[in-house]
């Protein structure tokens, strides 16, 4: 293919643009995600964007040439939706890494797809607002990522994920052209709604070239409870408890016996020892300190050991302990992570389902989870040399999905499809939204070269 | 058309279904909704579903013989998204009024389409929760409808609107068949948001047949204060005030003058004696009362008057003044509302550019608007016997578009466009968007038999 009489299609892009790269270093480094998965081959090359003008023109050449393109943001995805492989280019948007505008008074944000969903919101705290969405990898992941996938994050028990946080979009389709999904406004009904079908679409139907956030105003006050339980069902019980008492938390991660001593270890912190699991929960509002009172209340008969984090920074001592979890299990091995969600009242149902998983698969299972939304990441490490698409890696993947079903869930909370999940996604979707899903996907790219074999 | 031999296409659906009518009566009922709007003709007729079941008959005999079909819950939209005319069968939902379940510890409900929107309250309530979507037509207005439309109401401010308070649809497809979108929980990614998409659909992509709610924990405290204005331009800085302290009412309702003579003289309140203009503010929570002391402290500089409701029924009866607007307009003519959206900092601009609207073209424009988010009912009350889709009526609602679009805003914030709107669609979507969107409509509806000419 590489002879001057048979170039692959890609030579025709990556020739065409002014910046890109066919080094093997960098075919190396967009090839994968943090997701573990190892692809067969690498990409052709790496075109790099910084302008809308950037992506519209590879765009073109993509299509003129018929060239399969794999958008990439910060790479920190984690199910393979940003994986390349062998014939196509990578269109590496980390570049496009501007927050073009906030507006204080409207609140809101304009940003391009890189910019680090960490970087919004310290821009948004010297106004008194915040961005809701935060997924645990708030300091690596990006904005556009961040849309792909409908990320989460710790606040989204109260505020809502990204799809309630974007108000509009600017797109480019695979044939270059640009267009706006959503407005300026808050609410709108004008012709079907584009903007939610483009947020956790996977990087299929165009390439987000900027977004515009919602920011919401900064709580008053924040009241944060470390909790420490016997064991994740007394943890899942008090969780499930809390909703049943209708207090509106802002934030409720539940960390398991194991996670904790992976953290301990990497952190030289001591949560293991206070308990076999962990509750991290946040009221906030005018009424923050009220409404801890009365989680307190709620989860005390199941607890072991409640701490109040009296500062500011002993708060975010203890929500630290929830980022570090996934860097500190990659200590351990490769990990994959699982990202199944159930109806918040089976949580105690699926970590006996998990812990039955492990024992019969002989896999090892760390669980946090977003308990007020009932999304769980039950996480295999195995190996460094193992693979996590086969094996027992494989098999415990696809019984966890089989429990989420089995409860009323779903393969996927907020990491996505990408090419990891696809096995199982007729089987949650059904034919006959598989087959509209096909045909919309036809109608942004009819020929098939945006991000192909992902998503769906 | 009514020789054995020349038979309409609709009389194979009307003939075939169990329950259909074609008596003049119920072809005048049908043909119309609240918008004001006269179709030109009468549909052909109605059939009446009552079960899922009825839906897929209809729709499999619809697609057979290419039968347009009009679907119709309760018949309160606003712009004229469920009128019919000749040629036209109406597809009644309202018979299909059961709710199904509710699940108090999952905070969730499981409802037919034709459940009002009240009804699904009064349950919940009954286990301390509400639905939050609460269009001030409430007690009139139909599950199915607010899906169509994307309701809002007066709670949107803080809780979000329809879509973001259904979980899952069952949704029968123009061909017949049965699609599941969404899912039951919280979070979830897997394949596209289909069940966005359907969100504001206006009856064009399928029919709700049921419709999975979140429900919300009811609030804990609840504080009302009632504020008057000199003018709407006073209560409009004032409500961009409270939005700017970065409080969170979850009712900000604005009320103008000529809009309070109309309530006042149609209930015998006497609220315009207080004041040019009304604001109605919520907060709740556990923080309800302190909330509601800096929110006072915000306005007081721009009011003349404020009350706090020390008690729930004297809340309920300034509510009332709200959701009585509509009712009391119409007692003056026929009513054309609008349903602008505006940055939420532009409240104060688009009243001075209605007031000059009203001058310009020689109408009576009467305004509430949902300050909180910038989505304002301007409405325009002609003489019973005129029409609003043509003259002067017809100018002030293009020019209050265009108004709109100048402050960076929409057309419809919740009311959706279905006939009335469909001029000014192209201006506001672009022509790449409407490409986009008449593809999607084709990928579900290729025959081009639901609800055709509305919506886009």
């Amino acid at each position: 293919m590489n002879a001057e009489t048979d170039l692959p299609p890609s030579a025709a892009l990556l020739g065409a643009s002014a910046h890109a790269s066919t080094e093997f270093g960098e075919r190396v480094r967009v090839s994968i995600d943090r997701s573990g998965y190892v692809p067969p081959s690498l990409p052709d090359g790496v075109v790099y964007a910084t302008s809308i003008d950037d992506v519209v023109n590879a765009m073109k050449l993509a299509s003129r040439y018929n060239v399969p393109v794999v958008p990439r943001g910060a790479g920190t995805g984690l199910a393979a939706g940003s994986s390349a492989r062998a014939g196509e280019v990578v269109l590496e948007l980390s570049g496009m890494n501007k927050i073009l505008h906030i507006d204080p008074v409207e609140q809101l944000a304009v940003v391009q797809p890189g910019v680090l969903n960490a970087e919004v919101n310290a821009a948004a705290a010297t106004h008194g607002l915040f961005y809701a969405p935060d997924p645990a990898s708030t300091a690596i992941c990006s904005i556009g990522g961040n849309v792909a996938t409908n990320a989460g994050g710790m606040w989204c028990a109260k505020y809502g994920v990204t799809r309630e946080s974007v108000l509009s979009l600017r797109v480019v389709l695979p044939d270059g052209r640009l267009v706006v999904t959503g407005r300026g406004t808050i609410k709108g009904v004008t012709g079907y709604d584009l903007n939610a079908l483009m947020i956790g679409s996977e990087g299929t139907l165009g390439i987000v070239v900027e977004a515009t956030l919602r920011l919401r105003p900064a709580p008053i006050q924040t009241a944060t409870v470390a909790a420490y339980f016997p064991d994740v069902a007394a943890a899942a019980l008090a969780a499930s408890a809390i909703v049943a008492a209708r207090l509106q938390p802002s934030v409720l991660e539940l960390m398991d016996g194991p996670t904790l001593e992976a953290v301990d270890s990497a952190k030289g912190t001591n949560h293991r020892s206070k308990g076999g699991a962990f509750l991290l929960a946040q009221t906030d509002g005018y009424g923050a300190f009220l409404e801890q009172d009365v989680l307190i209340q709620t989860i005390e008969p199941f607890a072991t050991h409640i701490e109040k984090a009296a500062d500011a920074e002993t708060a975010a001592a203890l929500i630290s302990a929830r980022r570090d979890a996934i860097p500190s299990l990659e200590r351990l091995g490769r990990v994959s992570i699982g990202d199944i969600g159930v109806p918040r009242n089976r949580l105690a149902d699926v970590f006996a389902g998990l812990e039955d998983i492990s024992r019969r698969t002989g896999t090892r299972i760390f669980s946090v989870a977003h308990a007020a939304d009932g999304n769980l990441h039950p996480m295999i490490v195995v190996e460094p040399e193992e693979s996590i698409t086969e094996g027992p890696a494989k098999v415990a993947l696809g019984e966890m999905f089989h429990l989420a079903q089995r409860l009323g869930g779903t393969l996927t909370g907020e990491h996505g499809v990408g090419l990891l999940k696809r096995d199982w996604l007729q089987e949650e979707l059904g034919d006959v939204s598989l087959e509209l899903q096909h045909a919309i996907r036809k109608v942004f790219d009819p020929q098939g070269i945006l991000n192909p074999g992902k998503a769906i």
